[in-house]
């Protein structure tokens, strides 16, 4: 038997990002911090008009958890503190239960092989009292303003509201702001978090026993989110590993992390996860069932499932992925495809449908699963079984059929006031992208959109993170809430490290060109602070403000190694010679000279030479 | 004086691409030959049915050169075989020149210091005979049907026709498919080639002084093209090097490369380039015109830029990026920009206007230009010299107002029958990306757009090649020909052979997502061989069909490196025990053994339990 690696403060990335530091802001409604990463600016010099301005802090949505905070003692093995602890205890709507309810989970506890491996401080489970519903959308719908929707209010801000008023020009610009669908002038209250949960526009996975998580919400008038999947395999990987690829993931940007371990030791694998994760946890607990029956399809049971399903939802598990809309008669409509059933979840379901040729468990005990995630605020993310696997397969029925059952189970799960998102494809060319978007907005009652990636084409393996990067960003700025980011690895072996980076900070680029697209205000203050960074030179604050700031710093240094050339009024493109930003400089500085404003210029702008031509030009024409 | 090293064969990379072999197709009307890159598949074996099936190559553009045929003989001194020499001559409208024209070029020539990294085997210039004009667009115009215009049709088609006749289902596909603005069902023929050109719509860069280049064509109704830039610089780089990089740049798939030098024997660092170079070669002249005059471009004339062009018209750069829209009345409009002008050779020019307060001497003098680049056949890409630098910047007066000279230019050009496409920027967030394009069909009577990414955001240093590779995609959708790439390097640094290969790919694979979308016939035609093979885990097929087979085998072998995994009918993802493709192969095994097809299903399918659940779900809803 393979002997388990368990975490260390060794194994995990604890360094805080250069130039910055946390921050945390008091909320009004209640009594809550909500952490935000500062990024400090060198003052502007002028070398021509030898004036200093100084550049106000760049705040930033920060996902990287206490780990980017040097000030905040951290024991992996502990599991990071409890956040939101009073707050569910202060709704006195859950009870803690006395031992875990699934079987599974008991035998694993039970089980004396695991005792090293198994995560030592793990609390009993909460449950909601009977007739009890611990939803944020149940709360929304009475119209209570949880910590967690003021939360998110206050961390969706970034402080821009106070950093406009300060500065009249951004206040202007903001002022002259296309808000498009966002709501408040762009500044969000809690009361729009609230609204938008109540109505099933936005999701805020919660589970009671996840209590480590620092809120956030999934959403298309919030910011576009990303989710990173990490997971084991029955052929590779370790606890210390998936751990540390978590911690991994979310300081680079990932707002929620899926951990669809299908090796050894889901179940403990999972409780390190959870206990150390700040952000939300996704799950496919479908593939854990299949584990339990070694991989026969065929013998699954719905009470199998269902023991999976609580196991999982009292380890604090967020959302579950649920195959529900594969249904029997929608089975042979992928027989003719390409690439036929490409979701493991989908084929999974398909196979059992067909070897009992009944229809879908998931889809007859759908209201048995709505009992259960309410019992626990997990949230629905309705998988998309029969998602196309290539671009011969985009747009077709077996997905459109698929998508309205999955449009029927929404109102079913808002009927039971769960929270609900909607997975979406795939691989799908650019001009068939928009169509996804706009059937589930209509099929789906505007539920969340939950995306992998698109990929735009399937030539590229090895570049996947790319040819989905450009799907993704397409439709995220279309209105998808969450894109799930597909790594270089993709089709062709299990992410790394490096693998996991490159995915979540291309996702992070395609999330950020959406908010951009949408007009979500404020969402380009981090690209102008960068901007005038580039054109006066700043080189520290343009590593410091970019999305990976030790691949700027050490691509920059590849050819410029110098610590002067990082003060230098030139960079390697041009040389010292001739720089194009110094002569616009030049060019700036000559016109103040000249007292020229844009009027005069054109009127004295015409001598002799561009007279002369101009009339040639007419000859030229008659 | 820092000693130039040169490149030789061992410098040059000259493997063949794995499971391909080059081949060459006839012309009918001129006795031509058209290298392609033929991709062999294996046969398909299923193993339920036991049935084997053969699965017919792909055919694919090839823009490596006879770098990849082991069968050709290359000496880099030499340079490549002149395969356009008897086309030129056979058309008896040039005179070979008994010593080339420029001044500049002469004091090169007779330079004893430079003896030692002189290009050896460089022949006596070509020029158009007196009174003669010897562009592609002047023959088309003449109802001329030039060899380099059937090369291009049979090369754009790469066999499809072929292909298509051959198997019923693809031919049946193909028929069914909508051809967008594609002409003749698709099927490129020399006539539509000389129309487009004739047309101004597409352009066929071909100085009669580079009679090594493969023709291509550059225009929205063919295959969406990529340029690669490369060049040394004051602080780096070697002629070894830079040559090295542009057989590096086409092996991955540059359509042309444009020859960026700032640094040190500019003049033979190109000569090097272009005999060595089967794609065409752009330029930037005044970036070597400022050299000449150390910088200042205040010292800039017409006169010196004049040589300039010549120097090089005469040794065969094939498309010249001319700033010639950059007129002195736009400039103020960039002082309240917040990255001002970033484009150097708008820059250049811009300070050239206000230090003299005079009209841009590239656009009184721009018949003048004309005048020359019909005498060698010399492309127009006129240069977007303030196109926006950051995204705060984009779609801007400046920007627009020089499109729109840019529109009366290119009437201008079109007059003296000279070739000429457009540049665009840059730095657009994606919902302003299509304004872009609109502008440009309509401004520059649908001259083919060439644009830099455009960059859909600003804070990801070290990943533009990311950030534009979105815009790039969306942008040739819509309309745009040429794609210059942008690296990882990118605002931060000078590319390396792997930032090179990285900018290419990524631009390969938004360009082959553009054509997807356009309708491009053919197009999906590798995608749908790439996904067959995947899901027939034809491992070997996917690395060969693949536009880096390299890296994806390596990922591959990272996770599974055993030879058998490659055969083995599962990957790393998934391991042995379950994998979703083969549930999906046996779901097929089974529907066919049922004999269901999808009506008996919708039939059959709905079982007790689902009935009983439909009518719950009434009852729920009444």
């Amino acid at each position: 038997m393979k002997i388990e690696k368990l975490p260390t403060e060794q194994t995990i990335s604890r360094t805080p990002f250069p130039g910055s530091k946390k921050i945390y802001v008091k909320g009004n409604i209640h009594k809550i911090l909500i952490p935000m990463r500062e990024i400090s600016l060198a003052p502007t010099t002028d070398r021509f008009r030898n004036i200093t301005e100084e550049n106000s802090p760049v705040t930033i949505y920060d996902t990287s958890g206490p780990y980017t905070d040097p000030a905040v003692e951290i024991d992996v093995r502990k599991g990071l503190p409890k956040l939101r602890e009073q707050w569910i205890e202060e709704r006195n709507d859950t009870t803690k239960l006395e031992s875990i309810s699934s079987e599974y989970g008991k035998s694993r506890l039970f089980n004396p092989d695991l005792n090293y491996l198994r995560f030592e401080y793990s609390q009993k489970p909460k449950k909601a009292k009977q007739g009890h519903n611990v939803s944020q959308m149940h709360y929304a719908r009475q119209g209570i303003i949880t910590p967690e929707m003021e939360f998110i209010a206050i961390r969706e801000n970034q402080r821009l509201e106070e950093l406009y008023s300060k500065n009249n020009d951004m206040w202007q610009q903001h002022k002259g702001h296309n808000f498009g669908a966002f709501s408040h002038k762009g500044f969000i209250t809690p009361e729009f978090v609230r609204e938008e949960i109540a109505r099933g526009r936005a999701v805020l996975p919660s589970n009671i026993n996840h209590p480590e998580i620092e809120p956030m919400i999934i959403g298309r008038n919030f910011l576009v989110k990303i989710n990173a999947n990490i997971g084991n395999s029955a052929v590779t990987s370790s606890i210390e590993e998936e751990v540390e690829k978590m911690v991994w993931a979310i300081r680079w940007g990932a707002d929620t992390v899926m951990d669809l371990s299908t090796g050894k030791n889901i179940h403990e694998t999972r409780e390190w996860i959870i206990r150390n994760s700040p952000v939300p946890i996704g799950t496919v607990p479908i593939y854990q069932a299949l584990e339990k029956v070694n991989g026969k399809a065929e013998e699954l049971t719905w009470d199998i499932f269902k023991d999976t399903l609580i196991e999982q939802a009292e380890q604090g598990v967020d959302y579950f992925t649920i195959h529900a809309g594969v249904r029997l008669p929608y089975v042979p409509l992928t027989a003719k495809r390409v690439t036929g059933i490409v979701s493991r979840g989908g084929s999974i379901m398909a196979k059992w449908c067909l070897a009992h040729h009944q229809e879908n468990f998931l889809y007859t005990h759908f209201e048995d699963i709505c009992e259960i995630m309410k019992a626990y605020d997990v949230s629905f993310s309705l998988g998309d079984g029969l998602r196309p696997g290539s671009i011969a397969d985009a747009n077709d029925a077996a997905q459109f059929a698929e998508l309205e059952t999955l449009g029927e189970l929404t109102q079913l799960a808002w009927k039971h006031d769960v929270q609900t998102m909607i997975e979406g494809p795939g691989h799908v060319p650019m001009h068939m992208i928009k169509e996804n978007m706009d059937k589930q907005l209509k099929e789906c009652g505007e539920a969340p959109f939950y995306t992998l990636g698109p990929l735009t084409t399937d030539i590229a393996p090895g570049y996947d993170h790319i040819t989905s990067g450009i799907g993704a960003a397409m439709i995220g700025w279309f209105g998808t809430s969450m894109l799930c980011y597909v790594t270089p690895k993709e089709h062709l072996g299990l992410p790394n490290k490096k693998d996991v980076k490159d995915g979540v900070i291309t996702y992070k680029i395609a999330a950020h060109a959406a908010d951009l697209a949408k007009g979500h205000p404020g969402a380009q203050h981090r690209d102008n602070a960068m901007s005038k960074a580039r054109f006066e030179f700043r080189w520290e604050d343009q590593f410091n403000l970019a999305l990976d700031p030790d691949t700027a710093r050490e691509f920059h240094d590849e050819t410029l190694p110098a610590e002067g050339a990082k003060t230098a009024h030139f960079c390697s493109m041009c040389g010292p010679n001739f720089c194009s930003m110094k002569i616009t400089q030049d060019v700036r500085k000559y016109a103040e000279e000249q007292g020229l404003n844009e009027k005069e210029v054109f009127d004295k702008g015409m001598d002799e030479k561009a007279a002369e031509f101009r009339n040639n030009n007419f000859e030229i024409y008659s």
